[in-house]
Protein backbone atom coordinates (compact mmCIF):
# COMPACT_ATOMS: atom_id res chain seq x y z
CA UNK A 1 0.00 0.00 0.00
CA UNK A 2 1.20 3.67 -0.84
CA UNK A 3 0.76 6.40 0.98
CA UNK A 4 0.16 9.89 -0.82
CA UNK A 5 -0.42 13.34 0.28
CA UNK A 6 -0.25 15.39 -2.93
CA UNK A 7 -3.36 16.22 -4.34
CA UNK A 8 -1.23 16.05 -8.01
CA UNK A 9 0.67 13.76 -7.51
CA UNK A 10 -2.15 11.21 -6.05
CA UNK A 11 -4.08 12.40 -9.61
CA UNK A 12 -1.36 11.78 -11.82
CA UNK A 13 -0.66 8.36 -10.07
CA UNK A 14 -4.45 7.67 -11.46
CA UNK A 15 -4.04 8.82 -14.58
CA UNK A 16 -1.27 6.51 -14.76
CA UNK A 17 -3.82 3.72 -13.88
CA UNK A 18 -6.21 4.57 -15.93
CA UNK A 19 -4.19 4.55 -19.29
CA UNK A 20 -3.00 0.93 -18.37
CA UNK A 21 -6.23 0.39 -18.23
CA UNK A 22 -7.31 -0.43 -14.47
CA UNK A 23 -10.32 0.06 -12.91
CA UNK A 24 -10.01 2.41 -10.17
CA UNK A 25 -12.56 2.14 -7.20
CA UNK A 26 -12.51 5.13 -4.51
CA UNK A 27 -13.99 4.82 -0.72
CA UNK A 28 -14.07 8.14 0.58
CA UNK A 29 -13.71 8.70 4.67
CA UNK A 30 -12.95 10.83 7.22
CA UNK A 31 -10.54 8.36 8.71
CA UNK A 32 -11.64 6.74 11.97
CA UNK A 33 -12.34 3.63 10.22
CA UNK A 34 -14.47 0.99 11.59
CA UNK A 35 -16.76 -1.75 10.39
CA UNK A 36 -18.53 0.25 8.54
CA UNK A 37 -15.49 1.56 5.88
CA UNK A 38 -14.41 -2.10 5.97
CA UNK A 39 -17.44 -2.99 4.64
CA UNK A 40 -16.97 -0.21 1.84
CA UNK A 41 -14.14 -1.28 1.14
CA UNK A 42 -14.92 -5.29 0.94
CA UNK A 43 -16.96 -3.86 -2.12
CA UNK A 44 -14.52 -2.05 -3.68
CA UNK A 45 -11.75 -4.60 -3.79
CA UNK A 46 -14.83 -6.93 -5.16
CA UNK A 47 -15.58 -4.43 -8.61
CA UNK A 48 -11.84 -2.67 -9.38
CA UNK A 49 -8.66 -3.79 -9.79
CA UNK A 50 -7.32 -0.85 -8.15
CA UNK A 51 -8.77 0.86 -4.48
CA UNK A 52 -8.07 3.89 -3.44
CA UNK A 53 -8.75 5.21 -0.08
CA UNK A 54 -9.10 9.04 0.98
CA UNK A 55 -8.89 10.07 4.94
CA UNK A 56 -9.73 13.73 5.05
CA UNK A 57 -11.31 15.43 7.83
CA UNK A 58 -12.74 18.04 5.58
CA UNK A 59 -13.31 21.41 7.70
CA UNK A 60 -15.64 22.56 5.37
CA UNK A 61 -18.06 20.23 6.19
CA UNK A 62 -18.30 21.09 9.53
CA UNK A 63 -20.24 23.64 11.14
CA UNK A 64 -19.18 26.45 13.61
CA UNK A 65 -20.85 24.50 16.77
CA UNK A 66 -19.94 20.82 15.08
CA UNK A 67 -16.55 18.37 16.03
CA UNK A 68 -13.66 19.36 13.52
CA UNK A 69 -11.46 19.38 16.18
CA UNK A 70 -12.73 16.38 18.44
CA UNK A 71 -12.85 14.71 15.52
CA UNK A 72 -10.72 11.61 15.88
CA UNK A 73 -7.97 11.28 13.72
CA UNK A 74 -5.77 7.65 14.67
CA UNK A 75 -3.61 7.68 11.50
CA UNK A 76 -1.48 4.88 12.51
CA UNK A 77 -4.33 2.69 12.87
CA UNK A 78 -6.16 3.48 10.32
CA UNK A 79 -3.14 3.14 7.70
CA UNK A 80 -2.77 -0.48 9.32
CA UNK A 81 -6.34 -1.19 9.03
CA UNK A 82 -6.49 0.18 5.48
CA UNK A 83 -3.66 -2.06 4.41
CA UNK A 84 -5.38 -5.24 6.30
CA UNK A 85 -8.16 -4.38 3.73
CA UNK A 86 -6.60 -4.30 0.64
CA UNK A 87 -6.08 -0.93 -0.21
CA UNK A 88 -3.54 -0.23 -2.98
CA UNK A 89 -3.61 3.57 -2.29
CA UNK A 90 -4.16 5.55 0.93
CA UNK A 91 -4.66 9.66 -0.13
CA UNK A 92 -4.61 11.30 2.89
CA UNK A 93 -3.57 15.18 1.96
CA UNK A 94 -3.75 17.99 4.44
CA UNK A 95 -6.04 21.02 4.61
CA UNK A 96 -3.72 23.39 3.04
CA UNK A 97 -3.09 21.55 0.11
CA UNK A 98 -6.79 20.64 -0.58
CA UNK A 99 -8.09 24.18 -0.49
CA UNK A 100 -4.99 26.36 -1.73
CA UNK A 101 -4.80 30.41 -1.74
CA UNK A 102 -7.81 32.02 -3.05
CA UNK A 103 -10.28 28.89 -3.15
CA UNK A 104 -13.90 30.07 -3.49
CA UNK A 105 -15.40 27.63 -5.86
CA UNK A 106 -17.92 25.66 -4.43
CA UNK A 107 -20.82 23.36 -5.17
CA UNK A 108 -24.24 24.03 -4.64
CA UNK A 109 -26.74 21.07 -4.37
CA UNK A 110 -29.76 22.77 -4.46
CA UNK A 111 -33.46 21.87 -3.43
CA UNK A 112 -32.50 18.18 -2.13
CA UNK A 113 -30.67 19.86 0.56
CA UNK A 114 -33.21 22.37 2.32
CA UNK A 115 -35.05 19.45 4.76
CA UNK A 116 -33.19 17.46 7.27
CA UNK A 117 -29.21 17.44 7.64
CA UNK A 118 -29.25 20.46 4.79
CA UNK A 119 -31.15 22.56 7.11
CA UNK A 120 -29.79 20.96 10.45
CA UNK A 121 -26.53 22.04 9.10
CA UNK A 122 -26.30 24.95 7.27
CA UNK A 123 -23.55 24.43 4.91
CA UNK A 124 -22.69 20.98 5.52
CA UNK A 125 -23.46 19.48 1.85
CA UNK A 126 -21.83 22.29 0.00
CA UNK A 127 -19.44 21.22 1.77
CA UNK A 128 -19.74 17.79 1.56
CA UNK A 129 -19.75 18.28 -2.19
CA UNK A 130 -17.18 20.10 -2.96
CA UNK A 131 -14.71 17.75 -1.02
CA UNK A 132 -16.48 14.86 -2.91
CA UNK A 133 -16.00 16.49 -6.94
CA UNK A 134 -12.86 17.25 -5.90
CA UNK A 135 -11.54 13.90 -4.54
CA UNK A 136 -13.15 12.44 -7.36
CA UNK A 137 -11.38 14.33 -9.53
CA UNK A 138 -7.66 13.65 -8.10
CA UNK A 139 -8.80 9.76 -7.92
CA UNK A 140 -10.23 9.58 -11.28
CA UNK A 141 -12.63 6.62 -10.03
CA UNK A 142 -14.22 5.14 -12.00
CA UNK A 143 -16.65 3.72 -9.12
CA UNK A 144 -16.89 5.31 -5.97
CA UNK A 145 -18.73 3.25 -2.78
CA UNK A 146 -20.54 5.32 -0.55
CA UNK A 147 -22.89 4.09 2.61
CA UNK A 148 -26.64 4.40 2.84
CA UNK A 149 -26.34 5.28 6.82
CA UNK A 150 -25.82 8.93 5.17
CA UNK A 151 -28.58 8.73 2.73
CA UNK A 152 -29.10 12.23 2.48
CA UNK A 153 -25.16 12.34 1.45
CA UNK A 154 -25.72 9.45 -0.87
CA UNK A 155 -29.03 11.20 -2.89
CA UNK A 156 -26.78 14.57 -3.27
CA UNK A 157 -23.70 12.87 -4.62
CA UNK A 158 -25.55 10.83 -7.05
CA UNK A 159 -27.34 13.91 -7.97
CA UNK A 160 -24.26 15.92 -8.64
CA UNK A 161 -22.92 12.86 -10.33
CA UNK A 162 -25.73 12.91 -13.03
CA UNK A 163 -25.55 16.73 -13.08
CA UNK A 164 -22.41 17.63 -13.86
CA UNK A 165 -21.96 14.57 -16.22
CA UNK A 166 -18.79 12.93 -13.78
CA UNK A 167 -18.85 9.48 -15.53
CA UNK A 168 -18.51 7.82 -11.72
CA UNK A 169 -20.58 4.71 -11.21
CA UNK A 170 -21.73 5.32 -7.29
CA UNK A 171 -22.33 2.03 -5.91
CA UNK A 172 -24.16 2.25 -2.88
CA UNK A 173 -23.64 0.04 0.40
CA UNK A 174 -25.70 -1.05 2.97
CA UNK A 175 -25.56 0.73 6.73
CA UNK A 176 -23.54 -1.92 8.75
CA UNK A 177 -24.96 -2.69 12.67
CA UNK A 178 -23.55 -4.09 15.46
CA UNK A 179 -25.81 -7.18 17.12
CA UNK A 180 -28.13 -4.82 18.77
CA UNK A 181 -28.57 -3.18 15.62
CA UNK A 182 -27.06 0.31 15.94
CA UNK A 183 -25.72 1.37 13.11
CA UNK A 184 -21.59 1.90 12.81
CA UNK A 185 -20.17 5.47 13.00
CA UNK A 186 -17.02 6.95 14.20
CA UNK A 187 -19.36 9.16 16.29
CA UNK A 188 -20.22 6.02 18.76
CA UNK A 189 -17.18 6.61 20.69
CA UNK A 190 -18.79 9.48 22.08
CA UNK A 191 -21.40 7.97 24.09
CA UNK A 192 -20.81 6.53 27.64
CA UNK A 193 -22.13 2.80 28.46
CA UNK A 194 -25.22 3.86 29.11
CA UNK A 195 -26.02 6.05 26.51
CA UNK A 196 -24.39 3.04 24.27
CA UNK A 197 -27.59 1.08 25.61
CA UNK A 198 -30.13 3.82 24.59
CA UNK A 199 -28.88 3.96 21.71
CA UNK A 200 -30.97 1.08 19.86
CA UNK A 201 -33.73 2.81 20.07
CA UNK A 202 -32.94 4.49 16.33
CA UNK A 203 -32.62 0.93 15.36
CA UNK A 204 -35.97 0.04 17.55
CA UNK A 205 -37.77 2.44 16.01
CA UNK A 206 -37.04 1.67 12.18
CA UNK A 207 -38.14 -1.48 13.10
CA UNK A 208 -41.11 -0.51 14.42
CA UNK A 209 -41.91 1.43 11.32
CA UNK A 210 -41.22 -1.81 8.89
CA UNK A 211 -43.87 -3.93 11.06
CA UNK A 212 -46.25 -1.01 10.81
CA UNK A 213 -46.01 -0.68 6.96
CA UNK A 214 -46.01 -4.52 6.81
CA UNK A 215 -49.24 -4.37 8.65
CA UNK A 216 -50.28 -1.83 5.86
CA UNK A 217 -50.38 1.47 7.37
CA UNK A 218 -49.54 4.09 4.57
CA UNK A 219 -49.81 7.66 6.40
CA UNK A 220 -46.28 8.63 7.16
CA UNK A 221 -47.74 10.54 10.07
CA UNK A 222 -48.86 7.73 12.19
CA UNK A 223 -46.05 5.69 11.25
CA UNK A 224 -43.67 8.44 12.55
CA UNK A 225 -45.69 9.01 15.85
CA UNK A 226 -44.76 5.71 16.64
CA UNK A 227 -40.89 5.63 15.79
CA UNK A 228 -41.47 8.54 18.24
CA UNK A 229 -42.64 7.09 20.75
CA UNK A 230 -40.19 3.79 20.50
CA UNK A 231 -37.48 6.47 20.55
CA UNK A 232 -39.07 8.31 23.51
CA UNK A 233 -38.68 5.56 25.51
CA UNK A 234 -34.89 6.24 26.12
CA UNK A 235 -34.70 8.35 28.73
CA UNK A 236 -31.43 10.35 27.48
CA UNK A 237 -33.14 10.38 23.28
CA UNK A 238 -34.41 13.65 22.04
CA UNK A 239 -35.12 13.41 18.47
CA UNK A 240 -33.53 15.70 16.02
CA UNK A 241 -36.08 15.19 13.27
CA UNK A 242 -37.79 12.33 11.71
CA UNK A 243 -39.33 11.97 8.07
CA UNK A 244 -40.40 9.69 5.25
CA UNK A 245 -39.05 10.61 2.07
CA UNK A 246 -38.77 9.96 -1.54
CA UNK A 247 -35.21 8.22 -1.30
CA UNK A 248 -33.69 10.09 -4.34
CA UNK A 249 -35.57 13.62 -4.62
CA UNK A 250 -35.38 13.70 -0.54
CA UNK A 251 -39.16 15.02 -0.67
CA UNK A 252 -41.60 14.53 1.94
CA UNK A 253 -44.46 12.18 1.44
CA UNK A 254 -47.84 12.12 3.47
CA UNK A 255 -48.58 8.46 1.58
CA UNK A 256 -46.64 5.57 0.69
CA UNK A 257 -46.86 4.93 -2.39
CA UNK A 258 -47.05 1.29 -4.49
CA UNK A 259 -43.21 0.29 -6.08
CA UNK A 260 -42.01 3.73 -4.70
CA UNK A 261 -38.48 3.82 -3.14
CA UNK A 262 -39.38 5.30 0.09
CA UNK A 263 -36.85 6.32 2.92
CA UNK A 264 -37.00 6.73 6.61
CA UNK A 265 -34.91 8.92 8.41
CA UNK A 266 -34.14 9.84 11.90
CA UNK A 267 -31.52 11.99 13.39
CA UNK A 268 -31.72 11.66 17.37
CA UNK A 269 -29.75 13.24 20.25
CA UNK A 270 -28.19 10.47 22.74
CA UNK A 271 -27.12 12.90 25.27
CA UNK A 272 -24.49 15.24 23.54
CA UNK A 273 -23.85 13.06 20.71
CA UNK A 274 -25.68 13.28 17.81
CA UNK A 275 -26.57 10.04 15.56
CA UNK A 276 -28.47 9.17 12.46
CA UNK A 277 -30.01 6.26 11.03
CA UNK A 278 -32.18 5.52 7.90
CA UNK A 279 -34.17 2.41 5.80
CA UNK A 280 -36.09 1.76 2.91
CA UNK A 281 -39.31 1.01 3.88
CA UNK A 282 -41.54 -0.53 1.34
CA UNK A 283 -45.15 -0.61 1.27
CA UNK A 284 -47.05 -3.84 0.91
CA UNK A 285 -48.15 -4.24 -2.60
CA UNK A 286 -52.33 -4.49 -1.87
CA UNK A 287 -51.84 -2.25 0.85
CA UNK A 288 -50.95 0.18 -0.99
CA UNK A 289 -52.69 -0.35 -4.57
CA UNK A 290 -55.97 0.75 -2.32
CA UNK A 291 -54.66 4.45 -1.75
CA UNK A 292 -54.47 5.05 -5.91
CA UNK B 1 -15.55 16.03 -38.67
CA UNK B 2 -18.09 13.69 -36.58
CA UNK B 3 -21.20 15.25 -35.29
CA UNK B 4 -21.99 14.02 -31.71
CA UNK B 5 -25.45 15.31 -30.19
CA UNK B 6 -25.67 12.43 -27.13
CA UNK B 7 -23.62 13.65 -23.83
CA UNK B 8 -23.30 10.06 -22.78
CA UNK B 9 -22.14 9.29 -26.54
CA UNK B 10 -19.18 12.04 -26.55
CA UNK B 11 -17.95 11.52 -23.08
CA UNK B 12 -17.54 7.84 -24.56
CA UNK B 13 -16.31 8.42 -27.10
CA UNK B 14 -13.45 10.95 -25.70
CA UNK B 15 -12.82 8.03 -23.05
CA UNK B 16 -11.69 5.85 -25.87
CA UNK B 17 -9.36 8.05 -27.60
CA UNK B 18 -7.74 8.47 -24.29
CA UNK B 19 -7.17 5.43 -23.69
CA UNK B 20 -5.27 5.18 -27.28
CA UNK B 21 -3.15 8.29 -25.57
CA UNK B 22 -4.60 10.93 -27.60
CA UNK B 23 -4.35 14.21 -26.43
CA UNK B 24 -7.63 16.24 -26.45
CA UNK B 25 -8.11 20.12 -27.08
CA UNK B 26 -11.63 21.52 -26.62
CA UNK B 27 -12.79 24.97 -27.65
CA UNK B 28 -16.39 25.33 -25.88
CA UNK B 29 -19.14 28.06 -27.75
CA UNK B 30 -22.35 29.38 -28.15
CA UNK B 31 -22.05 29.10 -32.06
CA UNK B 32 -22.59 31.79 -34.53
CA UNK B 33 -18.93 31.68 -34.89
CA UNK B 34 -16.59 33.97 -36.30
CA UNK B 35 -12.75 34.83 -36.68
CA UNK B 36 -12.56 34.79 -32.27
CA UNK B 37 -13.55 31.46 -31.96
CA UNK B 38 -11.72 30.50 -35.25
CA UNK B 39 -8.46 31.74 -33.64
CA UNK B 40 -9.53 29.18 -30.47
CA UNK B 41 -9.70 26.48 -32.89
CA UNK B 42 -6.25 27.30 -34.30
CA UNK B 43 -4.43 27.27 -30.90
CA UNK B 44 -6.52 23.65 -30.22
CA UNK B 45 -4.97 21.90 -33.41
CA UNK B 46 -1.38 23.36 -32.63
CA UNK B 47 -1.72 21.80 -29.62
CA UNK B 48 -3.47 18.60 -29.17
CA UNK B 49 -3.88 15.75 -32.24
CA UNK B 50 -7.89 15.81 -31.34
CA UNK B 51 -10.46 19.09 -30.86
CA UNK B 52 -13.75 18.75 -29.78
CA UNK B 53 -15.76 22.22 -30.77
CA UNK B 54 -18.88 22.28 -28.52
CA UNK B 55 -22.06 24.59 -29.59
CA UNK B 56 -24.68 25.20 -27.16
CA UNK B 57 -26.30 27.98 -26.19
CA UNK B 58 -26.85 27.65 -22.41
CA UNK B 59 -30.07 29.10 -20.99
CA UNK B 60 -28.22 28.89 -17.72
CA UNK B 61 -26.16 31.83 -18.40
CA UNK B 62 -28.89 34.75 -19.82
CA UNK B 63 -30.65 36.65 -17.60
CA UNK B 64 -34.32 36.58 -17.95
CA UNK B 65 -33.99 40.08 -20.04
CA UNK B 66 -31.56 38.56 -22.02
CA UNK B 67 -30.91 37.95 -25.67
CA UNK B 68 -31.33 33.67 -25.48
CA UNK B 69 -34.30 33.52 -27.98
CA UNK B 70 -32.65 36.50 -30.02
CA UNK B 71 -29.01 34.74 -29.83
CA UNK B 72 -28.27 33.47 -33.39
CA UNK B 73 -28.16 29.26 -34.19
CA UNK B 74 -26.62 29.60 -38.31
CA UNK B 75 -25.57 26.12 -37.15
CA UNK B 76 -25.54 24.76 -40.97
CA UNK B 77 -22.79 27.31 -41.53
CA UNK B 78 -20.82 26.78 -37.89
CA UNK B 79 -20.60 23.44 -38.89
CA UNK B 80 -18.86 24.35 -42.46
CA UNK B 81 -16.79 26.32 -40.45
CA UNK B 82 -16.08 24.05 -37.97
CA UNK B 83 -15.18 21.24 -40.57
CA UNK B 84 -13.15 23.65 -42.73
CA UNK B 85 -11.45 24.76 -39.33
CA UNK B 86 -10.23 21.15 -38.92
CA UNK B 87 -12.72 20.01 -35.62
CA UNK B 88 -12.67 16.52 -35.36
CA UNK B 89 -15.81 16.18 -32.90
CA UNK B 90 -18.54 18.87 -33.05
CA UNK B 91 -20.58 18.47 -30.15
CA UNK B 92 -23.64 20.32 -30.11
CA UNK B 93 -26.33 18.79 -27.09
CA UNK B 94 -30.17 19.48 -26.94
CA UNK B 95 -31.21 21.39 -23.82
CA UNK B 96 -33.16 18.67 -22.16
CA UNK B 97 -30.02 16.29 -22.91
CA UNK B 98 -27.80 18.48 -20.45
CA UNK B 99 -30.13 19.53 -17.97
CA UNK B 100 -32.17 16.26 -17.21
CA UNK B 101 -35.40 15.98 -14.99
CA UNK B 102 -34.44 16.82 -11.91
CA UNK B 103 -31.13 19.12 -12.48
CA UNK B 104 -30.20 21.20 -9.47
CA UNK B 105 -26.43 20.73 -8.44
CA UNK B 106 -24.79 24.78 -9.79
CA UNK B 107 -21.34 25.91 -9.61
CA UNK B 108 -21.44 28.81 -6.98
CA UNK B 109 -18.41 30.95 -8.00
CA UNK B 110 -17.48 32.99 -5.13
CA UNK B 111 -16.27 36.52 -4.31
CA UNK B 112 -14.83 36.37 -8.03
CA UNK B 113 -18.01 37.56 -9.48
CA UNK B 114 -18.93 40.03 -7.35
CA UNK B 115 -18.60 42.46 -9.18
CA UNK B 116 -18.73 43.56 -13.27
CA UNK B 117 -19.77 41.12 -15.56
CA UNK B 118 -21.22 39.08 -12.19
CA UNK B 119 -22.73 41.77 -10.70
CA UNK B 120 -24.34 42.79 -14.20
CA UNK B 121 -25.49 39.60 -14.89
CA UNK B 122 -26.76 37.67 -11.74
CA UNK B 123 -26.34 34.00 -11.97
CA UNK B 124 -24.52 34.48 -15.54
CA UNK B 125 -21.27 33.04 -13.74
CA UNK B 126 -22.65 30.24 -12.09
CA UNK B 127 -24.77 29.16 -14.98
CA UNK B 128 -21.59 29.70 -17.38
CA UNK B 129 -19.64 27.94 -15.11
CA UNK B 130 -21.09 24.96 -14.25
CA UNK B 131 -22.14 24.41 -18.29
CA UNK B 132 -18.16 24.36 -18.77
CA UNK B 133 -17.83 21.97 -15.92
CA UNK B 134 -20.09 19.76 -17.71
CA UNK B 135 -18.28 20.23 -20.82
CA UNK B 136 -15.31 19.71 -19.38
CA UNK B 137 -16.57 16.13 -17.78
CA UNK B 138 -18.12 15.30 -21.06
CA UNK B 139 -15.05 16.08 -23.88
CA UNK B 140 -12.83 14.20 -21.10
CA UNK B 141 -10.31 17.51 -22.66
CA UNK B 142 -6.53 17.62 -21.10
CA UNK B 143 -6.51 20.98 -22.56
CA UNK B 144 -9.10 24.20 -22.96
CA UNK B 145 -8.87 27.15 -24.89
CA UNK B 146 -10.96 30.38 -24.05
CA UNK B 147 -10.48 34.16 -25.08
CA UNK B 148 -9.20 36.55 -23.15
CA UNK B 149 -12.18 38.57 -24.47
CA UNK B 150 -14.70 37.41 -21.48
CA UNK B 151 -11.32 38.26 -19.39
CA UNK B 152 -13.96 37.62 -16.14
CA UNK B 153 -15.07 34.50 -17.22
CA UNK B 154 -11.29 33.12 -18.17
CA UNK B 155 -10.16 34.10 -14.62
CA UNK B 156 -13.36 32.25 -13.24
CA UNK B 157 -12.88 28.94 -15.00
CA UNK B 158 -8.89 28.84 -14.17
CA UNK B 159 -10.50 29.37 -10.58
CA UNK B 160 -12.48 26.67 -10.77
CA UNK B 161 -10.18 24.33 -12.36
CA UNK B 162 -7.78 24.76 -9.27
CA UNK B 163 -10.49 24.72 -6.69
CA UNK B 164 -12.03 21.61 -8.19
CA UNK B 165 -8.72 19.73 -9.34
CA UNK B 166 -10.26 19.37 -13.09
CA UNK B 167 -6.66 18.70 -13.86
CA UNK B 168 -7.56 20.97 -17.17
CA UNK B 169 -4.68 23.18 -19.08
CA UNK B 170 -6.54 26.25 -19.62
CA UNK B 171 -4.99 28.24 -22.52
CA UNK B 172 -5.64 31.73 -22.61
CA UNK B 173 -6.00 33.07 -26.49
CA UNK B 174 -5.58 36.90 -27.03
CA UNK B 175 -8.56 39.74 -28.15
CA UNK B 176 -9.22 38.96 -32.22
CA UNK B 177 -9.88 42.59 -33.25
CA UNK B 178 -11.22 44.18 -36.26
CA UNK B 179 -9.10 46.06 -38.76
CA UNK B 180 -10.61 49.57 -37.03
CA UNK B 181 -9.60 47.74 -33.41
CA UNK B 182 -13.48 46.15 -32.60
CA UNK B 183 -13.37 42.67 -30.76
CA UNK B 184 -15.06 40.20 -32.58
CA UNK B 185 -17.95 38.97 -30.91
CA UNK B 186 -21.15 37.42 -32.08
CA UNK B 187 -23.10 40.08 -30.72
CA UNK B 188 -21.31 42.76 -33.21
CA UNK B 189 -24.19 42.02 -35.83
CA UNK B 190 -26.97 43.45 -33.87
CA UNK B 191 -25.23 46.73 -34.49
CA UNK B 192 -26.57 49.24 -37.20
CA UNK B 193 -23.39 50.54 -39.59
CA UNK B 194 -23.80 53.92 -37.65
CA UNK B 195 -23.34 52.05 -34.71
CA UNK B 196 -21.10 49.78 -35.88
CA UNK B 197 -18.62 52.73 -36.57
CA UNK B 198 -19.44 54.14 -32.70
CA UNK B 199 -18.31 51.16 -31.33
CA UNK B 200 -14.62 51.53 -32.04
CA UNK B 201 -14.63 53.64 -29.25
CA UNK B 202 -14.03 51.16 -26.21
CA UNK B 203 -10.65 49.63 -28.32
CA UNK B 204 -9.75 53.62 -28.42
CA UNK B 205 -10.87 53.49 -25.00
CA UNK B 206 -7.92 51.16 -24.20
CA UNK B 207 -5.36 52.40 -26.45
CA UNK B 208 -5.94 55.57 -24.62
CA UNK B 209 -5.37 53.78 -21.38
CA UNK B 210 -2.47 52.16 -22.52
CA UNK B 211 -0.75 55.78 -23.12
CA UNK B 212 -1.98 57.34 -20.06
CA UNK B 213 -0.20 54.27 -18.27
CA UNK B 214 2.72 54.22 -20.71
CA UNK B 215 3.40 58.13 -19.68
CA UNK B 216 3.69 57.05 -16.02
CA UNK B 217 0.04 57.32 -14.92
CA UNK B 218 -0.61 54.72 -12.03
CA UNK B 219 -3.85 56.05 -10.36
CA UNK B 220 -6.74 54.18 -11.91
CA UNK B 221 -9.29 56.43 -11.12
CA UNK B 222 -7.43 58.96 -13.38
CA UNK B 223 -6.83 56.59 -15.69
CA UNK B 224 -10.46 55.44 -15.93
CA UNK B 225 -11.60 59.26 -16.10
CA UNK B 226 -9.99 59.55 -19.54
CA UNK B 227 -11.22 56.41 -20.78
CA UNK B 228 -14.41 57.65 -20.41
CA UNK B 229 -14.15 61.04 -21.76
CA UNK B 230 -13.15 59.20 -25.24
CA UNK B 231 -16.10 56.74 -24.31
CA UNK B 232 -18.65 59.24 -24.35
CA UNK B 233 -17.37 60.75 -27.45
CA UNK B 234 -19.69 58.95 -28.99
CA UNK B 235 -23.43 59.67 -29.17
CA UNK B 236 -24.59 56.38 -28.88
CA UNK B 237 -22.22 55.22 -25.85
CA UNK B 238 -23.49 54.41 -22.39
CA UNK B 239 -20.65 52.94 -19.98
CA UNK B 240 -22.18 50.42 -18.03
CA UNK B 241 -19.04 49.61 -16.33
CA UNK B 242 -15.21 50.30 -16.27
CA UNK B 243 -12.88 49.00 -13.90
CA UNK B 244 -8.82 47.90 -13.16
CA UNK B 245 -8.50 44.80 -11.29
CA UNK B 246 -6.03 42.01 -10.48
CA UNK B 247 -6.21 40.09 -13.43
CA UNK B 248 -6.47 37.36 -11.22
CA UNK B 249 -9.02 37.83 -8.50
CA UNK B 250 -10.38 40.78 -10.03
CA UNK B 251 -10.23 42.76 -6.75
CA UNK B 252 -10.19 46.30 -7.88
CA UNK B 253 -6.95 48.36 -7.67
CA UNK B 254 -6.31 52.02 -6.72
CA UNK B 255 -3.12 52.24 -8.15
CA UNK B 256 -1.44 50.18 -10.54
CA UNK B 257 2.01 48.36 -9.04
CA UNK B 258 4.66 47.17 -10.33
CA UNK B 259 4.99 43.59 -12.04
CA UNK B 260 1.37 43.02 -11.23
CA UNK B 261 -0.97 42.05 -13.81
CA UNK B 262 -3.75 44.37 -14.44
CA UNK B 263 -6.33 44.29 -16.51
CA UNK B 264 -8.36 47.32 -17.96
CA UNK B 265 -12.57 46.14 -18.49
CA UNK B 266 -15.10 47.76 -20.08
CA UNK B 267 -18.75 47.33 -20.95
CA UNK B 268 -20.21 49.75 -22.80
CA UNK B 269 -24.07 49.61 -24.35
CA UNK B 270 -23.72 51.17 -27.99
CA UNK B 271 -27.31 51.73 -28.33
CA UNK B 272 -29.49 48.34 -27.29
CA UNK B 273 -26.25 46.38 -27.90
CA UNK B 274 -23.99 45.78 -24.90
CA UNK B 275 -20.44 44.93 -25.89
CA UNK B 276 -17.45 44.44 -23.45
CA UNK B 277 -13.71 44.62 -24.07
CA UNK B 278 -10.73 44.44 -21.65
CA UNK B 279 -6.50 44.69 -21.94
CA UNK B 280 -3.47 44.41 -19.66
CA UNK B 281 -2.05 47.35 -18.29
CA UNK B 282 1.55 47.15 -17.87
CA UNK B 283 2.90 50.04 -15.79
CA UNK B 284 6.23 51.31 -16.37
CA UNK B 285 8.62 50.13 -14.11
CA UNK B 286 10.56 52.91 -13.32
CA UNK B 287 7.49 54.88 -12.78
CA UNK B 288 5.55 52.12 -11.03
CA UNK B 289 8.65 51.93 -8.61
CA UNK B 290 7.96 55.12 -7.89
CA UNK B 291 4.61 54.50 -6.02
CA UNK B 292 5.71 51.87 -3.54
Amino acid sequence: MQIINDPAYMQKTAESLRLKHQLIAVVMTMGALHEGHLSLLKIAKENAGTVILTIFVNPRQFGPDEDFHRYPRPFEKDAAMAKAAGVDYLFAPDVESMYTEGFQTQVNTGDITNRFEGEKRPGHFNGMATVVLKLLMISKAHLAIFGEKDAQQLAVIKRMVRDFNLGTTIIEAPVVRNEDGLATSSRNIYLSSQERQQATVLYQGILRAKELVAQGMTETEKILEEVAAVIGSAPDATIDYTGIVDADTFAETGTLRPNAHHRLLLAVWIGSTRLIDNSILEPLEQSAAQDT
